[in-house]
């Protein structure tokens, strides 16, 4: 989807993302793409198959090129997480152990409530094939896993690593349910613009006698306010509504304007006249 | 990463996914896996650029066969949708018009609330390059747009379909921050265990000459019970501590038993006895 503007604020701050003994190029790539969509920079690897620079990695990652540039390689997994404080190992499997097992609700809600105190944090996500081991799960604090179907579980490694990304910058909103950008702000209708509408409408489904038979009236008023008052219209919303009542009273098929005296919006006439016409 | 077992239960409801005009059999498969990840199950084409079926897509789609063989190819997008109640749009970008934005969590909440009801709902997710058009946009109900990096926002299909899938899951879920499983239930240590285990590490220390010079042996029992209680250990993992107390207690580096008299958890003996030994 579109949407990128190099002019606006580029996130670059969070908890490392670091992939234990990753194979494919692309894999890496569409890691670094999922974290520079979720504002994460910082990407190591632990002895990577292919070795590292990878080009098939910078072609898959669409440009993120700050992380690809800023990712560092180590040889085992202890170095790779030395200078951080806390750690989080993902996995789909039930582990034997103390680890507690955290959402990934509840644990970018705890690496945001580290990265505010100054703390140093990681989310560490297995080989493609294998996982991660018990022994590099003992390394981490704790585990947390993803709410998945439970017959068919198996994530790829970008796709558990944008899951996490995106569960980061959620924590960093005050409300989850905010969105960037709105619909143009438009002010709800007031009940004397709806009125307006109703007015408008009944008047000139009167003057076709659309409202017959004449004790049915009542109970087809009612039903119309009712259709329209649920909508909840805005103030702008409703001008459109009567721009349409308008078109349709005042002009015929072939774009021409009916006689001043056939529109009762313009003409205050009698229904007897109308039904006449 | 690993975890999928066939035995357990297959989700498959919720509602539509509809690509418009795909151009990459690989990212309908990934779509596809994506879907299955979290549930859901109906996939929709509208005018896909290589036909269907397509034999890239399964590949992609890594064993969701279900998803793959359900999916069904529509000429256009109002044949798309025509026999569902309510349709959110994805987007981007802001659009002008009267449609409503929502964050990914809320349209899955309203998603969830329709489905419950019986509503047929579907999501529409746009071309790779171009994304959807306001014709398109047009023809939704709401729009649903994702928080992510400004500078840096643009997602692929498959990972735009994943994040709704996943936040679709979750609207199902009554805590957001419950997991599918958890580490082995183990009761919170009580203060006796935790006791006990200062207790057995203060008498080894001591018999060490450890608490040296004795006017600050309370501030060291201090310091010393602050670390430990801070661990909030559990009763099974008190046990493992204690283990470790003893093994440092009554063994010599080269395995060999300390005689009873030296090891101050089996023998009471008395400090003095202790130091001198």
């Amino acid at each position: 989807m579109a949407g990128t503007n190099s002019e606006r604020i580029m996130l670059a701050e969070g908890p490392a993302i670091i992939l234990m003994e990753p194979q494919l190029g692309e894999n890496i790539g569409m890691v670094a793409r999922a974290m520079a969509n979720f504002g994460l920079a910082e990407l190591r690897l632990v002895n990577p198959r292919d070795g590292w620079p990878s080009e098939k990695a910078r072609a898959a990652a669409a440009k993120a090129d700050h992380v690809i540039d800023g990712t560092v390689v180590f040889d085992t997994l202890e170095e790779a997480i030395a200078d951080l404080n806390f750690v989080y190992a993902t996995t789909a499997r039930q582990r034997d152990g103390f680890k507690p097992v955290r959402s990934p609700v509840t644990a970018a809600e705890t690496l945001r409530t580290k990265f505010r105190s100054g703390e140093k944090t990681g989310i560490l996500f297995g080989r493609e094939k294998s996982g991660l081991s018990n022994e590099d799960v003992a390394l981490a604090d704790e585990i947390v896993t993803f709410p998945v179907n439970p017959a068919f579980a198996s994530l790829n490694i970008a796709q558990a690593v944008l899951l996490m990304s995106y569960e980061w910058m959620k924590s960093g909103m005050e409300d989850v349910h905010a969105v960037p950008f709105d619909a143009p702000e438009q002010p709800p209708a007031t009940k004397d613009e709806l009125i307006g509408l109703f007015d408008h409408l009944e008047e000139a489904l009167e003057a076709r006698n659309y409202f017959h038979p004449a004790h049915k009236k009542p109970k087809m008023i009612e039903n119309l306010r009712a259709v329209f008052s649920r909508r909840a219209f805005t103030g702008p919303e409703i001008h459109v509504v009567r721009g349409v009542i308008s078109s349709l009273d005042r002009f015929t098929r072939a774009g021409q304007r009916l006689p001043a005296a056939m529109t009762g919006s313009e003409a205050q006439a009698t229904d007897d006249d109308k039904r006449d016409a």
